[in-house]
């Protein structure tokens, strides 16, 4: 049975999603990069179907995602069967201030965010998903602590689009398809016990926040096999930079704020101290487009008072690490939502992102936390 | 109580150990580097008394571990505890020809290894061990079969050294103290069946094969890291060159063999597939002492077919990474005898071992092995 | 012939240079890392005479070098002979502000700067210094056209410290001694025609601006070796992250963009275009001390339309890089003050310095402005 | 004018510069890649017409460099042009014994090798070349002293191959044409006496030995960086493994030890003492292809005794390189053979080999090499 899904945010990472998910239908590539990813027994990856695409770029509204596809990834082969998916105008709320992008949502069009609410709702009613998930560009961190802020603001459009939208799915949940809403982003939304507490009430899922790709999981479990050792961490550098909007809105310095508090949470959660560290996006260097380079530095003291240092350094894909997460969480999630969890589920949050949810949550390092969340899927016969 | 325990070679793995553990029981360093470090509830790596350390140099014999610690760490400030140990005339079996080290082990001397064998065996009764350590220079591989085979090779000298200590160890468990027996070397010892059924038969436990530290377990833990987001490895290779004895002996081809294949074992087995993997020591360069230099380059692919890849260097303090291991393993293994077990107990072995015994056993991540290991002890109590 | 030589600046960068320079003419130490070190034929680095250091910390002024650089260099063993070297007050301009350091300087103190900048040339008669070299923290950068201009701004203390300093000594030149003024922080004096134009009037020599040391020159060597095999550079990244002051002070964004512009001239000067680059501090991590950590990350194409990279990664001792640069132009600029030159001497700055003057001078290479010098300086009997 | 050139050994070396070149031409590509690139006036590399390509393996002979290109370089889009040019029977000379290559030169068919030489000379005439280049697999080396040695061990085929070409080549030079006979391979030939004052009563030019690309050059420039700042560099390691039939080539010891001989020259040449170092080629990994890792340690001392470390790790198209050399040396040596240049000329080597010949050249820093080549260069107007 296909998943049906809706993405929030018409960027690189939409881009490789789609064309990744295509691809892997057609048996052009193979499962990889997708975690668990043959070993799905419920829904699978490639039961995906994404039945729309959101977002506030005028340039992109009206396109289909083969012609954004094509011109993102540079590659004049992406799946044909794209053509069918068009790119919607949503919600606004001022997430595109400040960066150079003639954007438009029907909050500004309409000219009230309660119309233009309700109007995106009954999109959403339209389309008909059964997960959402949130890729827009990073926006600043705000904690949500109950439902009625969470309601106002999302509804005033006075929060972040994010939190307009986790609104959004949830009244979508409450009045017609009990829906997954993924946040890849870093915005606290799982991490938000308002938030967290009206989809349980509504019977929805939220899960979040931000999607673990990249140097930092990888930090984490680094640090994980220097805590087993019980050596001391004396300091953690960490820099990535990379080429797409993604790196040049975070050199903004609120969103830069907003992706720093996510990626640093994980010293002290997993080495019982605070490290003193450095690790947050570093900056903008076009050319190397969605394949970053990241370089890290760890000093620690072993047995006998005895100093040594590892340093790491890479050229990662970002994009298409996260179109790996979202093929794997979007499977999973459905299959929770049929089997009636509701709020939020922290074992699948521990192991897919940077800043788990429930608000309290720790980061453990991530072979942790996929070994308990493979126990659990078997569990479920989800794997 | 302290734990009775002899080490067999006074190469630098022993000096950094012993230098250690004596800096600990005085309070000058932290116990960082020791795994399970600050949990130990029953033996702690305070309570190991060096009572006696073997060789076969003529030059280390009848040294004291001051005298020969302060030459090997270069350092004028080694506890003055070690003066009483002395360094006492083992079995040579021939572990060092091709070397340029003038050796003789009472084998040797004596000229009938089977009465050199009882003569060490009474050396043995004297010292009244609790924990025997192997970490002399780094021999070919045998793997023994049976039990008849086993005492055949060690009594007459025809195997290795290792395989003539393991011997002598046994039957000191079997006729005066229950022993264990930690094999740090790579020739194979708890990987042969015919050692192990041995031991079970006496009632002493053994352990190995070859300390899992530095590179190789940081490769597994990358690995899993990678398995687990099905990320496809096109391949890897792992370089490490060091300045010390061990690094000179493992240009001889067949020590070296012995290493690859202890280090190699970990692709397919944490994989599934026998990922392309260039894994050995690479090579001599005397300044850079005991601090070895390594790299690594991983590639693979993630999702949507894009290449990554990762590379990782550093600078190890080798022996002072042995030495946490041995401050760990001592007084877990010392338990585990008082608590009857018998033969080997694979789950230390998939921790702390490159090559972990008994024949068959898989490698999986350090940091699974760990997350195991830590429950066992758990539950035993011995954290 | 000793070089009366006097600091501004007493920090670290002062500490390493004082403690070097008194250990090399003790024999305690070779002359490795001077330039030229073993070469030099008229004046030679341990000619160096320190006769005055000058801060505007309060913390630091009435100390002697002994305890100061005993306290930054964390060393207990740093030479008797630095304590007859007092740490004077300087002239402070507001160099220091939006630092957490208790500053004043005599013109703080004096509250007339015209006052101050008298005594502070008065105080110079005193010490008779042959060499000034200009140490202090990065301050912004003013560029000073004309001489009015290079007065006005220095007399009032409303350009910078760095400003105030060489026209305290351009003073000092006209009136009592021709003197080598060396500025080895970023602040541009020997790249502004007024200061140049008026050293070569009073007859001193003016040298700057900015140290190469560290990962700069490394980038100009290596972005040559790319040069002059016609690669095309693709994209250049360099971070680099330290735990003394120095990188603390870069935190603000003045005193960064003030170094980003002297490191980034190298790559449109050596390569003749201006390949997309990010070369600037990154950030600061107190572990790390004075040892910082550095990662460079260069793409390229080469024949046949293939794409190469490569990456560099380090630990560098930046103050004893700073140290070594500053034994080694000591003496040479001495030499060229006796042989009557004046103004300032690009084939010197070319070597030394990573924003050569003057205004108008083109980076080259490092190895190529190294082989220049060396045969001018051969020229002129000096090595 | 078009320079006539015939390539010994159809490996990925030809095939790469085969398919550069002739993109070059064509204007697909620019003149990346290329030293002196784009500033050559006389001879330029568009200028290079490949008139016949010799090899022994079976499997190749006959073939047209279209279809081996396509084959190497796994790309459909190669050249149509280079259908033109035949792969054709050349001297063997033993050179493939050992590796799994079915191989048969003029020499093997014929049975007798004075005979087959002139075959082969004979062949030569009829191609008519200006240049010849040795891009044959690494065989071992010898040094030959004098002429009548070097006629009596080509003639025969008891030296290596490269020696019969080289041999053949210089008879070519005396009967028919003057000759730049180019060794790109590690064979001591420019530093064979014997071989050089042969060139010189014939009229040639001989240039070697082994091509100077990839990690050596790098590492010549960053030794040259250290010892320009008097550096003690206390040791160097360089890795690089790679996955063609040149790496493998490689896993022979003695084949390992000629290129080990020409790599390692550099440390003691530039540095002026012989610091500790492992420079040669390290291992074979398939998977890498062309694109061979690299990596690089180098612990130096700096001022006051610290000691500091960079490491450097890349990925590097080794062809790609050795293409780029080829485009640039084969249009230099055409020009000097025209200019009546004979035997060998020093500074070309000294910039493109490395171990530059005649015998007791020594190895400068390549920035150093290319400065003087490049004035030379002017002089003679060739640039
Ligand atoms: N590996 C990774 O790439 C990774 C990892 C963790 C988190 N993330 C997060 O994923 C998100 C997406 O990454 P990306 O590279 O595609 O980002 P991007 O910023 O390049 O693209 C996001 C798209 O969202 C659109 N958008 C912005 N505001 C919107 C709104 N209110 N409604 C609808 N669309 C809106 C933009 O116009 C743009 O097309 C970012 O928030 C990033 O922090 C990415
Ligand atoms: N991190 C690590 O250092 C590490 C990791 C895994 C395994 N190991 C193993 O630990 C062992 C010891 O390391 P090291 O650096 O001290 O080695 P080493 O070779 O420098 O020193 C070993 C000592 O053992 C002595 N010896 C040799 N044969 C002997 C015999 N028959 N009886 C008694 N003594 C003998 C030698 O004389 C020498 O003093 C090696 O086998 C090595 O493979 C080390
Ligand atoms: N490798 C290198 O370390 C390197 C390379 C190039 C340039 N530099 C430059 O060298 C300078 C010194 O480096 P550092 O690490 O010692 O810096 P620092 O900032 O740690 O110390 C500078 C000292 O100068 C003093 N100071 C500030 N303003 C002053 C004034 N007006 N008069 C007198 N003293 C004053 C401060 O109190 C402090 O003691 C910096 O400007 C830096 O940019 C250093
Ligand atoms: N960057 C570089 O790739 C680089 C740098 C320096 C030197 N080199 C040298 O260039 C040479 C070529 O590199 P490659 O990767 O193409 O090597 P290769 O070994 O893959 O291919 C060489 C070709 O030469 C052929 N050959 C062997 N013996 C021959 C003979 N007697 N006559 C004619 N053909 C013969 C082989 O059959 C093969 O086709 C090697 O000697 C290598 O050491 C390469
Ligand atoms: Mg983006
Ligand atoms: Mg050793
Ligand atoms: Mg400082
Ligand atoms: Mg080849």
């Amino acid at each position: 049975m296909p998943i049906r899904t809706v993405l929030l945010g018409a960027g690189p990472g939409a881009a490789y999603f789609s064309a990744g998910i295509e691809r892997l239908k057609m048996g052009e590539i193979e499962s990889y990069g997708i975690p668990f990813g043959n070993l799905f027994r419920s829904y699978r990856p490639e039961d995906i179907q994404i039945v729309g695409v959101f977002d506030v770029d005028n340039k992109k509204i009206g396109l289909d995602m083969y012609s954004l596809t094509t011109k993102l990834l540079n590659d004049e082969n992406v799946p044909k069967t794209l053509k069918d998916i068009e790119i919607l105008r949503g919600l606004h709320c001022k997430s595109l201030q400040g960066l150079p992008i003639d954007a438009m949502g029907l909050d500004d069009i309409i000219g009230d965010s309660n119309i233009a609410m309700n109007e995106f709702i009954s999109l959403l009613d339209k389309l008909k998903p059964d997960v959402i998930v949130n890729i827009i560009t990073t926006e600043k961190q705000i904690q949500v602590n109950n439902e009625s802020e969470f309601i106002k603001l999302a509804k005033s459009c006075n929060g972040t689009a994010s939190l307009a939208y986790a609104y959004a799915a949830a009244e979508y949940s409450r009045l017609h398809n009990r829906v997954s809403f993924i946040n890849l982003t870093p915005p606290l939304l799982a991490n938000s016990p308002g938030v967290v507490s009206y989809y349980e009430k509504v019977g929805g899922l939220i899960f979040g926040d931000d999607a673990a790709t990249g140097a930092t999981p990888l930090t984490a479990d680094l640090l994980e096999h220097m805590a087993e050792r019980n050596r001391k961490v004396n300091s953690v550098a960490q820099f990535n930079i990379g080429g797409n909007m993604d790196f040049l809105s975070l050199t903004e310095p609120e969103r830069n704020k907003s992706k720093e508090n996510t990626k640093g949470s994980i010293v002290n959660d997993i080495l019982g101290y605070d490290a003193p560290h450095y690790i947050k996006p570093t900056g903008y260097l076009e050319p190397l487009g969605d394949r970053k380079f990241i370089a890290m530095h760890i000093e620690y003291i072993s047995f006998g008072g005895f100093t040594d240092e590892i340093v790491v350094t890479g050229r990662i894909n970002d994009k298409a690490n996260l179109g790996g997460v979202m093929a794997s969480v979007i499977p999973i999630t459905k299959a929770y939502i049929d089997r009636g969890y509701k709020g939020t589920v922290s074992s699948i949050n521990r192991f897919f992102m940077k800043k788990p949810g429930p608000l309290g949550t720790k980061n453990v390092s991530r072979i942790i936390a996929y070994n308990e969340l493979m126990k659990e899927l078997k569990a479920l016969d989800i794997i």
